[in-house]
């Protein structure tokens, strides 16, 4: 059902040439990603405040009209595809960070603050706000996808650096969660509850971040292994020995090959660890140290590291790039991406299981992963001309989702539901599946945000 | 309106003389640790199994019959107090681990463990359960209140160290939330929802916690300031500073010369600062030398520490005494303890804001606190044959409360709503509490959870 017209004039009447129906806006907010179909959306709002957004929703509201936020739009699982089309909610313009607070280590910023301009920002401060999901995403998309990445080992998710949240509800009305006190036991967590959800029960137009002290010091280092199985054990072994990395990233030897194709380096192609240490220079020489210790205890090879800033910022930067250079690797393709995370004792197995599945397949598939999370994705190459290879690419996912169940663990991580995962809701949840329906359906009954996504449909 | 008769012999069939009607056990379940004029229940469920519970709720939904979930009793907002009667569901004999697993750092167990007897259990293993509020309260009564206590400055609190959750519905539904995944990005949190929930959402029968590893090393010290300012000054520069404190508490003059009289201590009868440190034993000496430099900037004592476990249990048992030291510092009294926790830059102001206005009170109010994370307690003394002591009491309170909101933090840091805190819900949160209202009737329609707390009433 296309958008009333009436809608569009009131919209116009809030936004003035900040509604869009230009054919290319709709487009760009249609595509994703990845390997879904395009949606795109009857109208592009790029609302400046809060009361914009309101409006907006109220407009919706009132025509039965759906609405969709759009942050960067590096989502993997076709979150913001407006698959009933609608009003998409593009927080472009609201962009400015509101106010930092350095001496309570925490920065109020509108949604559509990206976390590379975040950074930018506080670089002065001495501050950092450390969720790195490798993409230059928003700061509302990853909040509204939970989203954690290279630093979540040390640092968490989102769940657990969001302070608090400005909301528009599914009726327009406007309500703040959380304060800026470091905790609470005032009533039910709604912070946490719009954290993940999505877009499916409001709109976020403003977020209270928790932000770190940058370290004293830094270093990283990579060492490769030639199996697998010793380089994952490692990882456990550090994580289990509570040695406070700040990041440990895995990357296979496919990987390693399309990092060298795209950014001229020079690893061999073997199955390596990415690591990080923050803290004192005594204590990163002591971690640093250990975990070299661990990684020769497993016969991997020489564990180079180095506290220069340019080394490790090319490091972090190769490994920000493995999926575009894993996209590279075979013309053409797109991708779906996998998202298994497990209990860390059950991370080997895991591993070694989607490897063997992937090298018995007919498309190529590297793995990399955020290990000390027990969290790791498949880049499974997929042929868009070629609907065999997304077939092929489908079972594997199936295959991961099952083996990530089996183990305890979850269908997904970090990248969230979206259109690609709401088909193993029933079998994560259960029952407690038609709880977040219960929920959806007390906030937002007309289901007008993000319509299609998270809960049951139909 | 008392529990009709035919719910009492149907509760019968299930629990046989499990189920308590005598009057020492309805007193028992009708009392709190503070202020609050006893509520006993019609009736007090001690279930063995998630099925008896499911079992008592479908009972009771059946005859829209109240229950009310019973961890330790130790909450002090009157939380457990059944105000319009019903069926009290005590956990106690469902206080089994059912499962400790070393390798993923987590343990399954049932809601009635409490957090002595889990960490008894945790000992042999090197892992510990870290949230500790001093009480020996149950985990299924801690996540309900969201605790937190002296460790959550470098631990979280139950919002952060709870993994899963199995919970009973308002209408019987037994479901699961989380998985033993560290993370998940797989819908709606809530597992987050039902922490702090205050069982009025349904009754917690199993829960997956995160655990640590025991630290390497551990070492405690103690110093005393000649004024607030200073002590607070030196706090909040600790945390600045990025020292991963494992504890910092406050104590006043008043609190130190309690402890003193209760536990033959000899504090000077000053402020003091109590810290422990955990970490390597490089690290831990570091961390204890910095703090001594910040102690010493701000004209603080000798900053004493020490390595020896006695010593330090000694220094936590007294300051787990210190409530019960603060009420045997007043003959027969009882307390109102408040609970304010802001942003730490605000901490120096509203901590010597609320020492100022009870020394011009007419009732002693000795100060104490988690001041690492912004959290402090005045432990408002109270004789309980003097009405105008508890008006004097509830004065001071609102006026805390009003200062926590106006330096931007929350109402309560750690103990909840409850009774004595609902009346402050509509301030700090504004239509975000009707929002909570309508998750309460999206998934207890009937009102039967834990009625009369937490959200809106009538
Ligand atoms: C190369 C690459 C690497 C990646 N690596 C990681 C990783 O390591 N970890 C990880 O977690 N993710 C990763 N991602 C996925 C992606 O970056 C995250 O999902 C990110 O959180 C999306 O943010 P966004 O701003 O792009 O949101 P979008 O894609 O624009 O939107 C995501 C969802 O949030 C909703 N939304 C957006 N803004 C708002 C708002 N203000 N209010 C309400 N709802 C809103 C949308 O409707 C949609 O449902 C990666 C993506 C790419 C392309
Ligand atoms: C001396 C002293 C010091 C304290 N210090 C602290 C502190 O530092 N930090 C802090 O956070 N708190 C502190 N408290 C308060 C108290 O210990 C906490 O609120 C604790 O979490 C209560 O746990 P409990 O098992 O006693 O719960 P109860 O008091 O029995 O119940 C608390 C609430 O949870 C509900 N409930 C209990 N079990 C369940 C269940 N299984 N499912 C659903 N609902 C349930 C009850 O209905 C009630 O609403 C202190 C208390 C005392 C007496």
């Amino acid at each position: 059902m296309p958008v009333p017209a009436e809608v569009l004039t009131a919209l116009e009447k809030i936004l003035g040439d900040r509604l869009s129906r230009s054919k290319s806006d709709l487009d760009l907010h249609g595509r994703s990603e990845t390997y879904f179909p395009p949606a795109p959306p009857d109208a592009v709002a790029y609302p400046e405040t809060t009361e914009e957004v309101a409006g907006i929703v109220r407009v919706c509201a009132a025509h039965g009209c759906p609405v969709v936020g759009w942050g960067a739009g590096t989502s993997l699982e076709g979150h913001a595809l407006a698959v009933r089309g609608g009003v998409c909610v593009d927080f472009a313009r609201m962009n400015r960070v509101l106010a930092v607070h350095p001496e309570d280590m925490d920065v109020v910023v509108q949604p559509g603050v990206t976390r590379e301009a975040l950074n930018r920002e506080l670089r002065a401060t001495g501050l950092f706000f450390p969720v790195d999901p490798g993409a230059n995403a928003s700061l509302g998309g990853m909040a509204s996808t939970r989203a954690s990445g290279t630093t979540a080992v040390r640092y968490g998710t989102m769940r657990d650096n969001v302070l608090g949240l400005e909301v528009v509800l599914a009726d327009g009305r406007v309500i703040r969660t959380g304060t800026r006190a470091r905790k609470s036991a005032a009533g039910y967590d709604l912070t946490g509850l719009f954290v993940g959800a999505e877009g499916t029960l409001g709109l976020i137009t403003e977020l209270t971040l928790k932000l770190q002290g940058q370290p004293e010091a830094i270093s990283a280092g990579v060492c490769a292994f030639d199996a697998i199985g010793p380089a994952v054990e490692t990882v456990i072994q550090t994580i289990q020995l509570g040695i406070p990395m700040a990041r440990i990233e895995f990357v296979d030897a496919a990987t390693a090959a399309a990092v060298n194709a795209y950014s001229g380096a020079s690893f061999p192609e073997k199955p390596h660890l990415m690591v990080e240490f923050h803290g004192s220079p005594t204590g990163v020489a002591e971690q640093a140290e250990t975990f070299g210790e661990i990684v020769a205890d497993n016969g991997g090879g020489r564990f180079e590291w180095s506290a220069r800033a340019e080394e490790r910022t090319a490091l972090w930067t190769m490994r920000h790039n493995a999926y575009y250079a894993c996209l590279a690797a075979r013309k053409g393709a797109t991708a779906l991406v996998t998202d298994m995370c497990v209990p860390i004792s059950k991370l080997a197995e895991a591993v070694e299981e989607t490897r063997a599945d992937i090298a018995a397949a007919t498309i190529p598939g590297p793995i990399l992963g955020h290990v000390g999370d027990g969290n790791f994705h498949a880049i499974l190459l997929v042929d868009p001309q070629n609907p065999m290879d997304l077939a092929e690419a489908k079972r594997l996912s199936h295959r991961m989702v099952d083996r990530a169940l089996r183990l305890g663990g979850t269908v997904t991580g970090e990248h969230g539901i979206g259109m690609g995962k709401l088909g193993y809701m029933a079998r994560e949840h259960g029952d407690a599946w038609d709880v977040m329906g219960e929920i959806k359906r007390a906030l937002d009954p007309q289901d007008l945000m993000n319509p299609g996504k998270l809960v049951r449909q139909g």
